[in-house]
């Protein structure tokens, strides 16, 4: 086993398990030059030109499932840290970089084929290269009567954004990345190939649409993780809705959120509101003002009838709720109706009227949408809207998992506004979104640029986020590859006994530590000292 | 550590553990009188009065979990097999018995806490001696617009049932029970206390509410398997709905099952039916004479047209499928118009009058309720349906899960007959029904008696529907403890490598060995060669 000093350098087994690997996968996809390999940098790093900013010794791009596992196994004989990317595009959480410098990328980009689309089952086989464009092409191109579910940016992969949880905008439970995931491929750490769940049973015809077979349930223990390296992935697809009706709720005071969130919470829990939505306050979100600073710099963050009145200046209404009914035209009519009527009962709630679209659109009606991820149809406008100044040097997401439960909502936007407030940093986002089933997420992102106090300045606002998140009984569920030792250390039930877990595992399926050492708050075994703090 | 052997009798350590176990729960709560301890037999094995019939050394039943972790360390330390269960209920399972004979039941009947209940979140916490009928009453008495979802049989254990996979009879996602889960309390086999998801943020908001904290999703691997002892989970649970309406689906030919079931499966897939339902012929489970018979008998299983002419003699239709939607009057009428016209595109496909119940039910409207199980209402009514004639003594359920395909259906309902007609049995079941999300499950049931020959008739037959399953690609999702190594043995891929990811999991989290050795396939280290074949 080598020092853990020896890791980090290229070192003469690096040299070594490179030329294993170029026999593996061919010289031309094994990049060893600065230039390709800087190429791996996190674009949006928060130590940016630092001496903390991680970097990737070289990268491997094997082909096949049987590539990854005879690198993996090259890699376990010579004791070289391998980090396994997708696409590489989880941008805001390190990107294609490396948790630990000295990693070699194992870039999964070759592996892009689709292996299998059911029309009738409704569900698609992929690969880690295959990105949201890529399946919703295949799927245009042939008229199949299927969407995908993707996030704000079309070039992620399916099985990366699954893998980290990440989340999209149309309906449960695709929008629920990793819960609609049906069967796995796995190379596991010491180089053992495995598929999950039905997919165990040679010429099974369940893989991708049973979640069970018989014994435990693993595939949850490869996300956010680095036990194994995901090779293929199965993904529950949703129907072609023939239509979608778009609606919004609005509430005019303040503490019209708490009820408004009660009845938007049973309804989810129901399975009457199932869309991506959101709770947003244009008031909240405009009180960047003398008067509006005011009053969030009060102890009590404001009380409700100064918010009133200020809202009442501004000509806005308080709160706002979108929400999409995919169905028949009949069917999601009368769902809105039923679920209008009961925002109603919150005095003065009104609702706008509700427009209808039928599917499939033509190329021309897709031109002229204005949220493209709502329908499952993958862009990159999202990009359009961040503020590109040249000063723009990425941005940095704390995603705050908070309950569905109105009083915690205005909690945690007077806590972080006034955390802001104190570091002297914008707040660039802050209202209350549903991505996954039973919780809000109130991301809350910061702008870093090129100046090194700024982002030190972010890094500190950042790791005062998530302490103040955990103070209050939040939680993070996900984080940028700088952080992940200081988001998992708020998990710390019984002396840190779910990390005792982890690691655990870790030490069974990976002995030799070679996968994405550091992820996720897990380290091997012989570089465990590591951790921070 | 002690030989394979030794494990097995009633021995000094067993007599030393068992003193220890008494000074951690109160010698009244440690069982080791024949009478006491034979309650824990199988009630239905199919080994009745047959050498390989397990039968377990003792019992302890602690009252909590701090009590759960001694008694796991003192196994550890006296080396003394445990066998951990709920309430005991898993009937054509094993009930109360373990795989290995000689183990010491866990009994947690004791531990029967509802810890919360969260009327505007709709979540409980409970503890694993918390049953069906418990939560329902605790629910009802305080009239919480909540409703639980039970299976069959009411006594059963929240916790139990969901770790084995079991499913119930209301709705998507609640009757997949362990899919309505969130969050959980554990013991691992080696002693350790852990809390998994939000649970592990101290004085979290979320444990029940937030499948992802941050970190790998460890959840899974406590069902269906030995690595640790759960001691609390939750569950999310429904609100009450406004309504129900029932309606049923009549396919008149043979071949309509193959669009009917089409149609299903994207209607499901979409959530536009999220009820458990079912497709099942009249005629098929009628064709038991001798027309019938030579039809089953065919190489062919019978021709469409055949089938056909043979309902016509019957005076029967030959599909139907029952369906409910849960919600508001007017939604629920829209939503069974549009489920209707689409089955009725299908030429000869007819639906009856939809019947409409509104909630909450007196007790007297309750009482009048046939399928109480629809509705969450815990019964034991389904004892009452079982031919409880003198001679009956259990019944084995092998649990073939089926994909939502009418062929795949219509192959599986000849294959299953003709194997039952092979070994001189009756078919007891046979339909398909819609339990977990995606699937069907052709469950294929097997009287058993107090004739020996009989029984191993049974046994035989049950080991061919395992062997035929998997032939097909067509999965066991459960099975009987007496089956467990069988029923994993099909789950081959690759040298059965997911089998060697179980046992490294073992290995790594119970190391000693402690805990329902052999179950689900998963033995000991040093016991593994217990594994048949």
């Amino acid at each position: 086993m080598n020092k853990p000093e020896q890791m980090n350098t290229v070192s003469v087994s690096l040299a070594a398990a490179l030329d294993r690997f170029r026999t593996i996968v061919g010289a031309e996809w094994v990049y060893t030059h600065r230039d390709d390999v800087s190429l791996y940098d996190d674009a949006f790093t928060p130590f940016a030109g630092e001496q903390k900013e991680t970097h990737a010794a070289a990268s491997v791009a094997p082909a096949s499932t049987e590539e990854v596992q005879q690198v993996v196994l090259a890699a376990n004989e010579h004791r070289i840290p391998l980090y396994p990317i997708s696409t590489g595009r989880n941008l805001a959480y390190g990107g294609s970089a490396p948790v630990l410098s000295g990693s070699v990328i194992l870039d999964l980009k070759r592996m892009d084929r689709i292996l299998k689309v059911s029309e009738d089952n409704a569900f698609a086989l992929v690969e880690p290269g295959v990105t949201y464009f890529d399946l919703y092409r295949h799927i245009r191109e042939r008229g199949l009567k299927l969407w995908i579910d993707c996030p704000d940016t079309g070039w992620g992969s399916f099985i990366g954004n699954a893998l980290d949880h990440g989340a999209g905008m149309t309906q449960l439970p695709f929008k629920d990345h990793f819960s609609a995931r049906c069967g796995m491929e796995v190379v596991l750490g010491d180089g053992r190939l495995v598929r999950t769940g039905m997919g165990a049973l040679p010429d099974s015809k369940l893989w991708q649409q049973s979640r069970y077979a018989a014994g435990p349930l693993v595939e949850g223990i490869f996300s956010q993780s680095n036990f194994g390296v995901v090779t293929k992935m199965g993904f529950w697809l949703m129907p072609e809705p023939e239509a979608v009706l778009s609606a919004r709720v609005i509430a005019p005071k303040h503490d019209d959120v708490v009820p408004l969130v009660k009845i938007l919470a049973r309804l989810i829990y129901s399975g009457e509101i199932n869309c991506y939505t959101n709770v947003r306050s244009p008031v909240f979100s405009q009180a960047n003002d003398d008067e509006g600073m005011a009053l969030w710099r009060q102890d009590d963050g404001g009380r409700a009838e100064q918010w009133d009145a200020y809202a009442e200046k501004l000509d806005s209404h308080f709160w706002q709720i979108p929400l999409r009914f995919y169905g028949a035209p009949d069917v999601i009519r009368a769902q809105w109706a039923n679920v209008s009527r009961q925002f109603k009962e919150i005095a003065g709630v009104t609702t706008e009227p509700a427009e209808m679209l039928q599917f499939p659109l033509s190329d021309s009606q897709i031109s002229e949408l204005s949220h493209l991820s709502y329908y499952g149809i993958p862009s990159l406008a999202v990009f359009t809207g961040i503020a590109m100044d040249k000063d723009f040097k990425g941005h940095l997401d704390a995603s705050v998992v908070v309950p569905m439960d109105g009083n915690e909502i205005l909690k945690a936007s007077r806590v972080f506004r006034r955390l802001y407030d104190d570091a002297g940093l914008p707040q660039v986002m802050g209202f209350a979104e549903h991505y996954h089933t039973r919780t809000m997420i109130m991301f809350q992102g910061l702008y870093l640029n090129h100046d090194p106090e700024h982002n030190a300045n972010v890094r500190r606002t950042y790791s005062r986020i998530v302490r103040t998140a955990a103070e209050h009984g939040w939680g993070i569920y996900r984080t940028h590859i700088g952080f992940m030792d200081e988001v998992m250390e708020t998990y710390s039930f019984n002396d840190h006994a779910l990390r005792g877990l982890h690691e655990s595992m870790k030490d069974a399926l990976d002995p030799r530590g070679i996968l994405s050492a550091g992820r996720y708050g897990i380290w091997p075994k012989h570089i465990r000292g590591r951790r921070t703090p």
